[in-house]
């Protein structure tokens, strides 16, 4: 771990974090954030300040699996010797999982391609205890094959004005979803319980044998750009297309009248995941 | 939800718990317990004290999948009314999965035939910001054949001396250990990464393509009757077997001598899990 000033190197941090704690990713005057953690580490060991520059925000309470920071520092230290250092230093609730040294010319968030976000549904008469921060609770019957439908009327390139929050400053509305994917995951419906390793994770507990059946759904929705609040809100509307109180086709009148109205609410932040950021 | 006063009941219930905010399952005074957070509850709604009794205690920071309590009640309400009215006054870290009246003879403790306990160990070398309160990190190398050698050893009719802690009043220590199984799941091994349900949940997010590659063991043990500290320190033995500080043979001796300066370490109480509870 030697510290030269032999030239400034750009790196790129792959970092997860659990974003209960935090008003967010971007750095706040009087707020507790993930940037602000992450420079405020940085400051310390180069003894002047460090920008961080993220792939994007995420929201207070939105956690991150695969969230992408760069920033320049002129000390030599290797990968393994960044990851070690800032573990050490960072709050267990944030961790790098991966540093590498690229082009001074990256850009971690111009250089965007597309991005992944999940989010997780716990779909069960009880809530998990364990899953609590990490999903969105929601005891009522839900019709997943409609989520389905729904979910596929949103993918392509639109103009996604109803699924956005009105605080969005941004004129221009249209994004492409690539991909959106509503999963479910029943442990209960495993060949054999033993072989699903589903049953062997602290996120199963609640399915006890003695408990009603509980169900993991995950909304998976990969694009090239998004506005704020969109997954959210487009979780939020899918849950109300699962209750039977929207259907597919005024979910497509939404989208065409780029009516927030007619769009769903904004499903709670901690059932979000920045899952993957992805580069050219 | 009517009450009346139509004699006295006995309630059976399955509860899990995270255990992360709690100095244990037993009530005891000037400290919040899983006990005392019921029997706050049980009083409020009787007007009177409410004992409740456990299938037996965990310690501080251990959680439970299914511990299993009974109380005794003159409330009429029926199965789904208890779920529902101990759900809303409980805090969200412990929850009522399943409640069901029991003949009178019914004991929560004397009826148990047989418990297991669940360890899980996050093997990556950098923690998963997700799991932090629910496994133990160990991110050195460990030989998981010789761990499941170990385990073997340990399966059986024995005295645990060497496995409890000096603490313990108890002077048999013999205990019947029914199943101890080691399990290993490596995400990364899965057939395909889309199909792999492991992939999707919010555990496994650390093992992010990027990050070098984290697997989950899970020691899951299972025995008519436990010792104080007993899965603890035998999941902390089969971590020095793992890291080749201690050979199955030399397990097999702290058995025989009946040493606990043989056997390994306690392991963390953020591993381990009261997994389930079974009656005749």
């Amino acid at each position: 771990m030697s510290e030269q000033g032999t030239g400034v190197n750009k790196w790129k941090c792959t970092i997860a974090y659990d974003g209960s704690a935090y008003a967010g990713f971007q750095r706040q005057p009087n707020a507790v954030t993930i940037q602000g953690q992450l420079e405020t580490v940085l400051e310390r060991m180069h003894r002047h300040p460090v920008q961080v520059v993220g792939s994007g925000r995420t929201d207070a309470g939105v956690h991150a699996r695969g969230q992408v920071v760069h920033f320049e520092s002129n000390l030599s230290l290797d990968e393994k010797a960044w990851i070690k250092a800032l573990n050490t230093q960072l709050p267990a609730d944030i961790r790098i999982l991966h540093a590498e040294k690229v082009p001074a010319a990256f850009h971690a968030r111009h250089d965007v391609r597309s991005k992944q976000y999940r989010y997780f549904i716990y779909h069960a008469p009880v809530h998990s205890p364990f899953v609590r921060h990490y999903s969105w609770h929601v005891p009522v019957p839900l019709d997943i094959t409609r989520m389905q439908e729904a979910g596929c009327v949103l993918e392509g390139t639109h103009d996604f004005t109803a699924f956005s929050s009105a605080k969005t400053e941004i004129k221009d509305k249209v994004r492409t979803i690539e991909r959106l994917e509503v999963q479910v995951h029943s442990p209960a419906s495993g060949s054999n319980s033993s072989q699903t390793m589903l049953a062997d994770l602290p996120v199963q507990v609640t399915t006890h044998k003695e408990s009603t059946e509980g169900k993991l759904i995950t909304v998976i929705c990969t694009g090239t750009g998004f506005l704020y609040n969109m997954v959210r809100i487009i979780v939020g509307t899918l849950i109300e297309v699962g209750k039977g109180k929207k259907s597919p086709k005024e979910v497509e009148r939404a989208l065409r009248e780029r009516d927030r109205d007619l769009a769903g609410p904004t499903a709670p932040p901690q059932g979000l995941f920045l899952w993957d950021v992805f580069y050219e």
